[in-house]
This record gives C-alpha cells, sequence and structure tokens, in this order.
C-alpha cells in the first residue's frame, strides 16, 4: 500500500559516454531517493552494469521490463530497454553517434509514457549536444526537445538549489540576440507560465514573483538600455493586471542578495547566466533543473556529460537526488501519484 | 612613531543626501579602521553633525584642516572643507543640484591631493547620478571620473569580497552594447592592468587570471556567440605570451563555483552583471569596489546613495570598513606610507 503511493518516475539514463550512467547508479542506491519514488529507468542495463563493473560501484537489481504495466505494484527499479547500446560505450568519455541517438530515443519514448499518464514525472541524466549533432538530431538541449515532442508552446528552464528558484525568459541565446528576444510577449508568458507551475507543482496559492531586469541597475531608468522600459515594466504591469503577484524589474545583483531572497518565491531572469551564476555559486552539487510550461513534469540535474571525469569514478550524485526529490514531490502535489 | 606609519586616506563624504555621511560616520568610529589608517575627509563637517545628530550617532572629534600638511604628525581624523553645504542637505533622501555638484567636487579635490601624493589613496562614499546631473555634470559613476581626472587610458572596476577578486572588461553598458565592446583590444588591456595591479596593490608575485566567457557557455564553440572567438580567446593567447599567467575563457557559471574559486587570484569578467551577481551575493555587507589602471589608489563600498533608508539609522558601514582596511592595505603594499 505504501510502496503504491510513491510515484513512479523515469530516469533518462542521458549519453551513455558521460556520467549520466554513474549517477544514476549512484542516486537510486541511495536511502532518500527509494523512501520518496520507484522508478523506470530509459535506458540500457548493459550500459549500467558496465560501470558498475569497472568503478565497483553497486549495481542495481533492476528488473527488466518490456511495458510500464509490469512494474505496477512492484518496487523496482525497472528498465525499460527500447533500443540496444552497444558494449564498450559506457565510460568512453567522448561524444559518439550511437550515445547521442540512443540517449534522444530515451528521452522521447520517457517523453510518451508521460503524456499518457504512464509516469508521474522524467528525471533526465545530461545528454551531450556534439553527440546528439553526430546522432543526427539538432537539439540546443533537453528544454527545446521537451517542448516540441510534448506540444508546449513556451518551456521555461527554472534554476532550483540554495533556496533559490529561478525562472528564464531566454535560454541558451547568445548575449548578442537578447535585446531581441526580450519581448513583452516573452517575458508576460514567463511571468504566466512561472505562476500557474508553482501553483500547480509546487503547491503554492499565491506564488510571490520578482522580475530582474536585463541591463546593469535594471537599465536605470533607460540610461543603460531600454529593454526595461519597452519590454519588461509593461509584462509586469499586464501581469498584475491578471491578478498575478509580481514585481521588479530589480537590478539582477540586487534580486539574489538576502535582503531580497525569502521576499520571494520565484525569480524570473532575463537570461542564462543571470540565473546560472548565483544559482551553481550556492547549490554547487544541489542545483536542479526544471522545466515549467510542460503538460509534464520534469527535473534534471544541473550539470554536464563531463566527460573529463568519466572514468575517476568521483561523480556526485547531489545534484541527481535532488533533481529526483523534486520531481517526487512535483508529482504528489499534482496528483498524479501511481 | 607608529601613528605616521598609518597611510593617510582621502575619504570624500559622497552626495550628502545619502546615506554616505552616516557609513563614514559609523566606519570612522571603528576600531578596526582607526588601527589601520588615518583619514582625511573631503566633506563638510556640518553635515556630519547634522547627520550624527538626527540618527543620535556618536559625532567624530574632527580636526578642520585647510590644507593636507597640517595633518602631518596627529591622529585626525581631519576634514577639509572645499566647498560649503547648505544645512538641511543631510538626510534629505533626495538628488540635488547642490549636493552633486558638491559630491563631485571633493572628489576632485581628492584626486589632487591623490596624484600630487599628499594622501595614499582615496575612499568614496557613494554619488548619485541624478544629483550629478542636477548639479551640472554627466559622469555614469566614479569611475568615470577618475579616470578622466588621473589621465588613465582605461580604468578597471574591480569587486572584492568573499574571496572572489573579479576585475570588469565593461561597466555601466546596455547588455546590447557588449558584442561591440568586448574586443580583443579591450580584453587584453584589462588583463593586462589586473595583471600589474594585482602585483603592485596587492602584493602578489605572478597573479593567476581566469577570464570569463561573455555568452552562455563561454560560446560553445561558437553556438551561442561568436565573441569568445573573435575577441576573448586572441586576447588571452596574447597576453599568456607576453608571460601574464591567465587563462580561459570559461563558462561564468563555472568560474564562481567553489570548484574554481582559490583557485585563481583574480577573475576576469566581461559585464557588470556578471561580476555583480556573485561578488553581492556572497559578500552582501562587505564587498568593495576597487579601481585598477589609475595612477592613484581608489576603493569604495559596493553600494549607493539609499535614498530610501537615509533616515532610518539602519545603514552598514560593513562595506565602508571593508573598503578603508583594504584601501589602507594597497596603500601600504604600494609603499605610498605617509
Amino acid at each position: 500500500m505504501q510502496k503504491e503511493s510513491k510515484p513512479l518516475l523515469g530516469i533518462t539514463l542521458g549519453d551513455p559516454c558521460g556520467i549520466g550512467p554513474e549517477v544514476v547508479l549512484r542516486a537510486l542506491a541511495s536511502r532518500k531517493a527509494r523512501a520518496a519514488a520507484r522508478f523506470l529507468i530509459f535506458g540500457s542495463s548493459a550500459i549500467l552494469r558496465e560501470v558498475a563493473d569497472k568503478l565497483k560501484l553497486r549495481m542495481l537489481r533492476l528488473q527488466a521490463v518490456s511495458s510500464c504495466e509490469e512494474a505496477t505494484g512492484k518496487p523496482g527499479p525497472f528498465v525499460l530497454e527500447s533500443i540496444s547500446c552497444p558494449k564498450r560505450l559506457a565510460l568512453l568519455g567522448k561524444p559518439t553517434a550511437v550515445g547521442g541517438r540512443a540517449s534522444i530515443e530515451w528521452i522521447k519514448n520517457a517523453i510518451r509514457h508521460a503524456l499518457d499518464g504512464r509516469i508521474g514525472a522524467i528525471v533526465t541524466a545530461p545528454i551531450n549536444k556534439e553527440a546528439i549533432l553526430k546522432g543526427g538530431h539538432n537539439w540546443p538541449g533537453h528544454t527545446e526537445l521537451l517542448a516540441a515532442e510534448s506540444g508546449a508552446a513556451k518551456p521555461v528552464m527554472t534554476m532550483v538549489g540554495g533556496g533559490l528558484r529561478v525562472a528564464l525568459v531566454t535560454t541558451h541565446a547568445a548575449i548578442g540576440d537578447l535585446p531581441r528576444m526580450i519581448t513583452k510577449g516573452n517575458v508576460l508568458q514567463t511571468i504566466r507560465i512561472v505562476d500557474a507551475g508553482f501553483r500547480r507543482d509546487f503547491g503554492i496559492k499565491n506564488p510571490r514573483i520578482i522580475v530582474c531586469g536585463l541591463n546593469p541597475h535594471a537599465g536605470e531608468a533607460g540610461r543603460f538600455g531600454k529593454e526595461e522600459q519597452r519590454a519588461i515594466t509593461p509584462a509586469i504591469k499586464r501581469a498584475q493586471a491578471e491578478g498575478i503577484t509580481c514585481d521588479g524589474p530589480l537590478p539582477a545583483d540586487v534580486v539574489f542578495t538576502k535582503s531580497c531572497v525569502g521576499r520571494y518565491d520565484a525569480i524570473v531572469a532575463m537570461y542564462h547566466d543571470q540565473a546560472n551564476i548565483p544559482v551553481k555559486m550556492i547549490a554547487f552539487d544541489s542545483g536542479v533543473n526544471v522545466t515549467l510550461g510542460l503538460p509534464i513534469i520534469r527535473t534534471s540535474p544541473d550539470h554536464g556529460t563531463a566527460y573529463d571525469i568519466v572514468r575517476k569514478g568521483i561523480a556526485s550524485s547531489g545534484s541527481m537526488v535532488a533533481a529526483i526529490l523534486l520531481a517526487a514531490d512535483m508529482a504528489k502535489k499534482r496528483g498524479s501519484v501511481r
């Protein structure tokens, strides 16, 4: 009975040549993670076994399933192999076409399962863009793939860690493209998605949202850039008129100080580093990436494939465990417990 | 004898309507500051007295001097009044023409004293740009004024706090102007000034410098912006060829994590918030702004005039004390002790 109250989370193994399999092994062996959820791995048990052997990690007692339904009523963890992965891919520490293809295939399969309601959330191990390109795909990252596969208009990358929850208006964009991308519509849509997402999946009734400026000193009344006046302030005003509790734009170097943090439930940042610098600094080993604005729940650790440390057995699973705990919590809050 | 070994620091009072006078009163009353240096205030004793009275702070036992020479051999603190300031300006909490004019006049006088070697360094309390404009000047901030008055080609704003020392290639620039401003020449000049400044004023023999990228993931091989390939990497290579110990560009959200901090003496950041977000987050009440590349030594607290809290008596002098201690230390290292 108790077991069934835990949500079933889909774990995608990520790039088989990176640290994904290692952090999944470590995370699923942790008491905390097992207490919070049951797991269905979209990946390869051969890869996991190879990594466990070579890095001398405890192998998971995986139950192979050919469909999600076989997991009902059992503790798991389970593995669903949808694509065979050649041996000697594990711990390779470089991008490969077959690894890139497999990592995308696993994610797509997990998305289908989540859309059908067969899993409560997806937690994704890191993928590598070069490998994906070699494998014949061209996604800048998980976020864009998730949006396309799930039919979401605007996925909102949100960094969670160290007491901060920071949603991004833009993600993998060159700094030079930001003025063109920071529009009233883009900022407003982000605020709306954060408001709705925090109500539904974080259980916060009336989220207090603070919005960062784009420019230094939030433009200082237009002296250092006009985006605040042209796009950000109008978006905030419109959101307020819709009944959303939001404020700003405040200079980003004010928003992340202790005078501000704690007074707000969510921060809306304009670009990648504005969010990632503070979150990675304060939550180096426990930062989680959440994608809001999707019909499904998705979290991931905030690190990459880290090819350089792949054979060292030193990859920390702190961030992966945090991603699992948050996904489990969100799945319960949304009521998609299964 | 011991007293004379302390450097004489020039303190500019900043905007008389802001929290400058309050934090100067508090800082100069602190044992730590008095142990590290002697002080010559460029400002107004009437303003200081008004603030002390109204906020019930201890008034300093100021010795009025009409020239710097009168301070020789005496403990101080001293005040040099070069411009009379009307009463009721203190704690006004808004920009005024007379306040703006006075704050600029005090800084200019302090710069002249520093250039002549009569004071060992300048520590500047915050000024307000709107007040400066009203007063008939148009400086974006201290940095630009200091450069113009001291004939420096490129002032390099450097944030110091919480174990971080971050120098900026650009300062008060709109995000949209960055691609144009991040040139090989600009980055190289910054690296050179950081290298020279850290040797001379921080006493570090061979400073290890790490340079941030401009774009997310440092551009990821040109996928999210070309400035790394076009400007930053060539500047680093050139600096290395000149014998400077520097590396990068690294993604900014990697540079400020605990895996990086401590491995380098100085960080070179590309823009205002890239430096100010991490420093203000980690050193909220103790961040110091140092201007490298000037013929003189100058530090300041990293906060503004804070008009909104001006009558509350709650302004912390933590950052001002840190600015004084650093200036005293730099003055001693440079050997301009007097």
